[in-house]
C-alpha cells in the first residue's frame, strides 16, 4: 500500500468465504467472482479518481492488520466483514481506530436470513449500510465514498 | 398513474414527516427537501428508460391505498416507510400483495439510533435495504431496480 | 345506520387489506370477495332476525369512528381488525367503549403464520375468537351472537 | 372403531378434567355436561352425513393412543386438549401423525386467562381454532369439517 | 392556528377516544367533556397571559399535522396521546420536529393500567409528565408551561 | 374412600417417584419409606379427629381422577406433586375443580435445586406451602389443615 | 406530629440525597433547597387550609417508621421516594398499610434517565405521579389532594 | 443476648413493616399481634426445651447487626424478612456468615401476590420455608429446628 | 425382567409415538420399524456379551416405572424419550434415581427442528447424547455403554 | 490432500485445544492423545473402505480454510469445532459451501458444561451429533458417514 | 473529618459485614481483619503524602451520609459497597453527589459468584475495579489514587 | 521461552490492537505505547525477583498457541484480552488448561463502556480482575501474583 499518492485511497476488506465467490450458492451471493468485482471497483474507482486497495481473508487477525496498517494512509473504508458482522468486535476495535468514513456492504439482504445475523458489530459505527443488492453494493459504496471525501 | 405506457413504472413511496424534509435536522437527513429529491428521481429515471410515481403521506391508510393501486401496474417499488417503518403491519401486507422487487431506503443509519428503530416490518420481505447514504440512497435505489427488472 | 328497527343490529367490522379479499394470496384468505362475504352475511342475519351493518376501511381512526358511532345502537360486534390486531390500542379502547358481547375473527389461522402476529390487542377483550376457518368464520360468529344476544 | 363404513368418521377428543362439565365452575364452561355435548354432536354429524366417535381422558397416553387408532381410519379430528394444550408435545407427535383436517376447540377463551395458558402445542399444526364459544365450538368444528371434507 | 399575536401559544392535543370524555368509563376519566376541559383551560389561560389552541382527533396522521403545523408558531405543547402513546412514533418524531417545551399529560395513571401502557414513545423526549390527576393534570401542565417559557 | 362419616376427611397426594422414598437420594429426602409417612399421617389424623385417605401414583392422569373423585367428599388437601409440580396444568385444573383449603408439601427445599424447580402450577392456588422439611411437612400440613377447617 | 387539629394534615416525605438539593448538579434537580420547598409548601397549605408535615431522612427504616407513624393521623401522602423508588418493598409494604390518597412526586423526570430508574415500586399503588416539573410538582400534588380530600 | 446457658438459643428475626402486625390488613396477615406470636413462640420454646430471642426492626442495617451479635451463640434461625426478602443481599449474606439451621416464614402466601415477591435471597441458603400458614408457620418452624438441633 | 443372570443388563426405553415407527413420517424417522430395531439391538447385544430389556409406551407414568423397576437391577440405560425429553421432570427424577451410565438417543437431529425441542430435560444428566443417526444410533449407544461397563 | 483417488474420502477437523488431548483435564476429555485418535481413525477408515484426511488448528482462518480446500474432493465431514462450535459463524459458512454429510463430534457432553457451551453454530446444518462419548465418538461418526455415503 | 489539612484526603468506605471480616469465610474474604486493613492503608497512605479518613456501617443511609459529608473535603473515594453493590440507588447518587475520582474495590472476584452479584450500581461510575486481590486491592487502589490526584 | 530457570515466570498476554496503544484513542487507553508498558513490567520484575515473558498478537490462535506453550513452564499469567474477552471461548480453554493463577487487565473501565463489553469469557475463570487503571492495572496484577505465588 503505497502512502504518497494523489488521489484518496479507499482499502477495501473483504470478510471470509468470500474467496469462494461465484463457486457456491448463487442463490446468496451471485456467480460474480471476487476478482471479477475487485476488477470492476478499480474501474470505477478510475472513473471517479479514486485509487482503492483491496484485501481478503479468511483470519480474522489479518484483517485487523490490514485496517491497522491503514491508519494515516486511506480517506475510506467499505468492508464487508462476512461472517465475522457478527462475531468480532476485534474488527470493530480496528474501525474505530481507522476513524474513516465506512460503508458496511452485505451481498445478500442480511434481514432475510438466520436470526443471528441480525446482530452486527459493525453497522452502527459505520457511516451506512448497503444490503442486499449484490455486487452493485461495492459500486455504490465507492460512489458514495467519492461524494463524502470530496 | 397512468397504465398503458411502455417503459416500467417504479412507484416511490415516502413516509410520515419526510415532507419536512429540509426544513428540519439536517443532521441526520441532509438539507435538500423532498421536492428536490424526487426531481433527482425524475432526471435518473429518465436516463434509465423507466418512468417513476411519488406519493409521501402522513397517513398511514393512504400509504397502504398508495400501493393497493399500483397492484398490476409498476414493475418495482422503493419505499422509505419512516416511522411506519416500525409500527405498520398494514404496509407489511400491502407490500406483500404489491409482490414487486422492494428496496427499502432510510436517508440515516437507522442502526445508529433509537433501538426500537431496529425492528423494521419491512426488511425481511424486501429485497434489499439501503441506510445512511442521504437522498443518495433512492438513485441507487432506483438503478438497482433498472437492473432487476430488465 | 338507522336508530329505530326492532331487529338486532349486529355492526360488522373488516380491516386493512380486506377489501383485496379475492383477488390476492387466495391460499391464505380463499376466493370469495368481501362483497360476497358481506352478502352471505345478510342472508343469514335475515334467517336469524338480526340486522347487520357492515363497514371497511383501511384507516385506523375511520374504524376506530365507526365503532364509536355504534355506541348504544348495536347489540353485538364481529371484528377482523387484520393488521390492526397487532398494533391498534385505539381500536381495543373504542371496543371497550361500545361494551357490547364481540367475536374476533380470522380468515386464516393466525397462530400459524408470522410471531408477531400473536399479539393481539382485541383477544383478552372479546368474548371469543375464531381463528383459520376462512369466510364460515363470520358465519358462525353471526349465528353464535345470535344465541348470546337472545 | 368401526373401519368399513360410507360415511366420512370423525374423531372427537376431550382432554383431561373435561369428564366434570356441568358439575363445577360454569362461569368457566357452561352447565351443560360432556354426555349433553356428545350427543348433540352426535346429532349434527347424522343432519351433515357423517359419523363421529368420541372420547375422553385424562390421561396423555390415552389420548395419544386414540389418535394413533385413528390413523388411516378417519378423515377429521375434532380435539379439545384442555390443560394437555399447554403441556403435551407426545399429543402434538400423535396429531401430525394423523395428519387429517383438525380443528382445536376451547370452551372458555383461553386468551382471557392465565398466561400459561396462551402456549399450545396444537394451534399451529391445526387447521382452525374456536375459542370462547361453550359447547357451540365443538358443533361450528363439525360443521366446519363437513365442508373441508366433502 | 393564527401567527401573529402577543401572548405566547400553546397547543394542546387530545388523541384518539377522548372526544368521547364526560360519556363512558367516568372511573378512568372522571365525567368532565371534553369541551369542559377545553373551557378551563381557556379560563386558565387567559389569567396567566397565554393563549391556547385545542386540538383533538381519532387520526393519527392528522394529529402528526397539527403538530407540523404549530412548529414556528407555538412555545409549548402539551399533549395526551391516549392510545398513540403506545404506538405511534410518527407522533414522536412530530414532537422532535416541534422542538418546544412539552408536557405529557394522561387523565389516569397509566402506571395502574394494562402493561402494555407502560411503553410510551413520548415520555423520554417530553419535559414532564403528569398522570393520574385527571382534568386537573391539563391545569397544571399549563401552569408549569408559563413558567418554563417565561 | 367411604362419603358418610363424621370425621372431616383429608385427601393426602403424593406424585411421581415418591413411592421410592428411602430406597434411593436420602440427602434430598430423607430415609424413611412412604408407608412410614403414611402411617404417621395416620397416627397424627386420629389424634386431631380427622380421617385420611393417601394416595401415590406415577401417572398423572391417575392423579387428576383421585382429586376429581373427591370433590364433595374431602373438607382439605395435601399435596406433594413431585416431578408434576413444575410439568402439570390436568392437576392445576383438578385442584381448582376440587375447591378446598391444600398445602402444597415439598421434602426437600425446591428453592435450592435446578432452576426450572422454581415454577409450580400449584403454588398461586394453593393455601400455604411447605418446603424443606421433610416428613415432618406433612404433619405440620395436617395440623394446619385441622385448624383451618374447624 | 400532633394528632388533635381541625384542619386535614398531610405528611410529605423526602427520600435519600433530597437533602443535598440546591448544592449539587442543579441540571437535574433546580437550585432551590430543601427547606426552601418545604416553606413553599407550608404557604401553599396555609391556603389550601391544610395542615403539613415534612420529613426527610436517607434510611429506608426510618421513612418506613414516618409512615407507619402517620397512620390513623394524616389524610394524604406524598412522596418523593428518590432512589428507595427503585429499590425499597418495605416503603411500598408501609404506604399499603397506610391508606391514603398518596402522589409520588419527582423533581427530574426519571423516564428520561438510566433504565433502572424506571422500575417503581410505588408507582401502581400511588394515586398519580407528577415527574419532571421541579419543585413545582409538590405544589400541584398539594392542590390535587386538597381537592381529593375536601 | 446471653451466652452461657445450656438450652439451645434460637434467634426470631421479623422484619420490616411486622410491627403493625394485628393493626392493619388482617386479609393478609391475620389479626394476631406480633407480641402474642412472640408470646406463643416463648410458650412453644418451653416446651421443646428451648430458648428463643425474638428482634424486630424496619432498619436492614439493624437486622444485619443482630444477626452478626449470634454468631457462635445460636444454634438456629427463625427469619420473616418481610419486604426485605426481595431486595436484602445484606441480609443474605449475614445469613451466610451465622451459618446454623435456617428456617424462612411468611404469613402470607407470597407465591399469590406480586411477581416481584416471588425473588428471594434468602430462599436457596435456607434449610426450609414455609409460606401462608399465619402465625403457625413460626411455631412449625420452631418444632422443625428443635429437630433439626438435637 | 428376569434378576439373576451373568451378562450385565441394559435396558432400552421407546418413548410415545415410536411404535408408529415405520408406518409415518419416514423424513424423520426412517421406514425401519420398532420391532426391527429392537431385534437389531437384541443382535448387536448378544455379539457384545450383553442381554437388554426393551420398552416401548406412550404413558409417562409407565416409562417412570420401567425405570424405577430398573433399580438394582441394570447395569446401564438406553433412552429415546421422544416427546417427553421435552416436558417429562418425572422421567428425569427416574433416571437420576437409577443411577446408571445412560445415553439419550434420538432418530432425528432435534436442533433442525422446532425451538421448543431444544430444551431436554435428559441431557444434562445422561452420560451422552446422539442425535440423527437414525436407528444406528441405537447401536452406537449400545456399543459404547458396553465399554463403559466394562 | 490428494484428488484422483477411488476410496471415498472424508475430512476430519479437530478445533482448538484439541492438540493439548491427553495432556490436560482427562476429566473431561480421557487421556488419549489427539495422535492416537487419528490413528484409530485410519485403521476403521481402512476397514470400512475410507480414505480420511485429518486436520487440527487453534486458528479459525486456517480451519476455514481447511474446508474450504475440500469442497468438491471430500464425501463427507466429522468436525469437532471445541470452542469455535459456540462463536464461529464462519466456520458454519464454510460447512454450508462444503454441502456434504457432515457429523459434529464432542469428546465430553457439552450438555453438562456451562450454559454458554449450549449454543451450537453447526448443530442445526450438521446430519448428526455426537456428543460425551469421548474418542469412540468419532468412530461412530466414520462408521455412519460410511453407511450414509454409501 | 477534619476540614482544614494540607495532604489531600481520601475516604474510605466498607459496606455491611465486612467488620466481621477475619472472622468468617476466609475463603471468600482472606483472614484478615477490618482493622488490620485499615492499620495498612494508613501506613501506605503516610508514604504516599495523603491522609485517609476510613469508614464501615451496615446501614445503607449512614453510609449516604458519610458520602455526603466528604463533599468538598474529600480528593478522592475508595469504596467496598459488599451486597450494596448490587441493591443501592442511593449510595450510587451520593457518589454522584461527591463527584470526585473513585475506586471500587471487592475482595473476592464477584464474576465468580452468584449472578445477581454481577449487577453493580457503582461500576459503571466509578474510575476503575479492582476485584478478587483481598486486602491487597485497597493498597493498590490508595496508589492509583494518588497517581489520579497529583 | 527458556525452561529451566530459577525465577517463578509470569506470562504477560496483550490481546487485538494493543500494539497501536500511544497512537490513537488516548481517552480510552492512554498515551503510553506497549513497549513503554513492557518495559515497566520488566523493571518490576526484577525489583519482585520474577521473569516476564510477554507476547502481543491480533490472532485469537496465536494467542491460544502463546498460552498452550506455557503450560508446565509460567507460575502465572497475566491477560488483557481486548476484545477477545467477550468473544474467544477458545482463550478461556487454553487458560483453564493452563491452570495457574490468573489476573485479568483492561485498561479501561469496560463497564463503561458498549452492554456487549459486559460479557466477559475470562473474569469467572480468573482469580482477580482489575478494569480502569491504565498502565498501572499491569503493575499491580504483576505486585500481586508476586504475592500469590510465594
Amino acid at each position: 500500500m503505497a502512502d504518497s499518492r494523489q488521489n484518496p485511497l479507499i482499502l477495501v476488506v473483504h470478510g471470509p468465504n468470500l474467496n469462494m465467490l461465484g463457486k457456491r450458492e448463487p442463490e446468496h451471493y451471485g456467480n460474480r467472482t471476487l476478482e471479477e468485482i475487485d476488477a470492476a471497483l478499480h474501474a470505477k474507482a478510475a472513473k471517479l479518481g479514486l485509487e482503492i486497495s483491496t484485501f481478503q481473508s479468511n483470519h480474522e487477525g489479518a484483517i485487523v492488520e490490514s485496517i491497522q496498517k491503514a491508519v494515516g494512509r486511506v480517506q475510506g473504508l467499505i468492508i464487508n466483514p462476512a461472517a465475522f458482522t457478527h462475531t468480532s468486535v476485534a474488527i470493530r476495535d480496528a474501525v474505530l481506530i481507522l476513524d474513516v468514513p465506512t460503508i458496511e456492504v452485505h451481498l445478500s439482504n442480511i434481514h432475510k436470513r438466520e436470526s443471528f445475523r441480525q446482530r452486527s458489530y459493525i453497522a452502527d459505527i459505520a457511516t451506512a449500510q448497503i444490503s442486499g443488492l449484490g455486487a452493485s453494493g461495492y459500486i455504490y459504496a465507492l460512489d458514495a465514498l467519492a461524494q463524502l471525501i470530496t
